[in-house]
């Protein structure tokens, strides 16, 4: 479901890369691009409209959602009474206790306590965690703040199409402000905490998929002119001092995960269009042993959403952890 | 001292919009920009070179440098002793223990204790004290992060004209990355802490400027494709649970700060060729009421640079503080 958005495309061309196993796919919209078709290993797929009725005449085993919280909130229940395995990519299911959030890197084990729907996580929040797994597990998190560079394209067509009509000198008809040669601090609405929905996401998510019951989590989420890939800034309080070389290890050791040692570091441009987590300026802090900053950068299409949405999948029907 | 450059420039424009009073203005830059002339208040100013032999045969009240860390370094004492006060902008003698590093707004006092040079602080430094001092007055500072968004304008001209030319196609001539559509978390070089000078820099001035004995504080500083206005996320660890309403009190008091109130923000594009310095975004983190965070945009050239090393001279020949 959500076919024709920019992660749907993702997901068509990571299910093609990677001969995800299938008998048969079929692509789910709304009214507006029901009819179109779009062409998978060379043949033409027809888009239908999802309605109540889809899951009363089909026996689906996986549900890939990628449309909305409105759509996954009323539609995923539905493919779960059905049979379906729903993974869903949108915020509407991420914090329910009997969902799973998941980042098959992190958290693998989660996705066998599913009831139906498994949930994917925000974007900015994946690529973090992959990072923060091996802090975690040597050194322990005690507080860990975000602040975001954030692609337009994790607002999807819309976002790419606004910085695309600033640069032709138009204004923007999404942002709430022009993007180009700016940026703008506020992705999702406000909260009466005077958090962002997007700041949230990435605190309680990041407590969610680490189990981390004691940790404080703070973000601020920025909107930047970059087309595709998004960085975050994370800085770490741990519960011990650092070994700056061990972190390093721990993150060679992990096959999705680049860590390249400066004076190299990843940039979205580089990034884009890859799978793995990027991770670079690790940084202990001359004064704090236990301090440290380092940077990740990844493709918020793919392992942001598509491929990671994939992955909980493959990680399932292979019965179990890598 | 680097009449030609970006900053220079900037010096003459508020030289001019704030009638600051002179008998006589010289102008200096290197020979390669020697001999060219510039308008001021309508009359034609020549650009000279300035030598070993310029302050023996003049002498000038103030010298405002801002030609790079190599010229102070050898021509402001040759100034000094000749007699004038020296208002520098470059990194050369900002952690002199002999040279005040000054923000009007923040550490008037120290300017009274200069010993013939006077520093002007980094720019992102400069926009993020100048917020930081109210929630030291209020609440106490006990550990600092700082995440960046540096525009172009930063790097002078050639900044701009990498921008410039990577979006006309061209590859980039100065910045070690494409600008455009990307991000570089590079700005200066690299230490052996596996800082960059910039992310330093802004460590070690903050404490200075705000005379912090036991504060931490630590920076990730990061170039973005904005042409002139840089953006600061600063994350606080205070000293006590802090009271919102009352730190934007306090900036409210202040005549050269901004709050904009959420959902309202400054953006970049908004606050260059303004002299605030504008603040958003506070939040109080909800599971901490010690831990703070908030935004800080102004304009680098103007208040990071030329507006804050006029502001020096003016407090100090007004002889007092505002």
């Amino acid at each position: 479901m959500g076919a024709s958005g920019l992660v749907g495309e993702q997901f068509l061309k990571i299910l093609d890369e990677q001969a995800f196993p299938m008998q048969e796919l079929r692509l789910f919209a709304s009214s507006r691009s029901a009819g179109k078709t779009i062409l998978f290993q060379n043949q033409p797929l027809l888009i239908e409209e999802l309605t109540e009725t889809t899951f009363q005449t089909n026996a689906f085993d996986v549900a890939l959602f990628s449309a909305g919280g409105d759509v996954s909130k009323h539609f995923a229940p539905l493919a779960k009474q059905s049979g379906a395995l729903v993974i869903d990519n949108s915020s509407a299911w991420r914090m329910d206790p009997h969902v799973p959030l998941v980042v098959p890197e992190v958290n693998p084990e989660d996705i066998f306590l599913h009831q139906g729907i498994i949930a994917n996580p925000n974007c900015s929040t994946i690529q973090a965690v992959v990072a923060l797994k091996a802090v975690h597990v040597l050194f322990g998190l005690e507080r860990i703040t975000y602040a975001t560079y954030q692609a337009v394209s994790g607002s999807g067509y819309k976002g790419i199409l606004d910085l695309e009509r600033n640069e032709q000198g138009l204004d923007s008809q999404f942002y709430p402000h022009p993007i180009q040669h700016n940026i703008i601090p506020q992705i999702d609405s406000f909260l009466d905490t005077f958090e962002t929905g997007e700041e949230r996401k990435m605190r309680q998510e990041t407590k969610k998929i680490l189990h981390l019951h004691d940790a404080y989590i703070h973000a601020t989420c920025i909107r930047v002119p970059v087309v595709n890939g998004h960085t975050v800034v994370v800085h770490v309080q741990c519960k011990q001092p650092v070994n700056r070389i061990q972190i390093i290890a721990k993150w060679n050791q992990d096959s999705s995960i680049v860590y390249l040692e400066t004076p190299n570091y990843p940039t979205p441009l580089q990034v884009s269009g890859q799978d793995k987590v990027y991770i670079g300026r690790l940084v202990v802090d001359p004064s704090d042993p236990t301090f440290i900053s380092f940077i990740t950068v990844a493709d918020n299409i793919r392992k942001g959403a598509a491929t990671n949405a994939i992955q909980i999948a493959q990680t399932y029907f292979s019965g179990g952890l890598r």
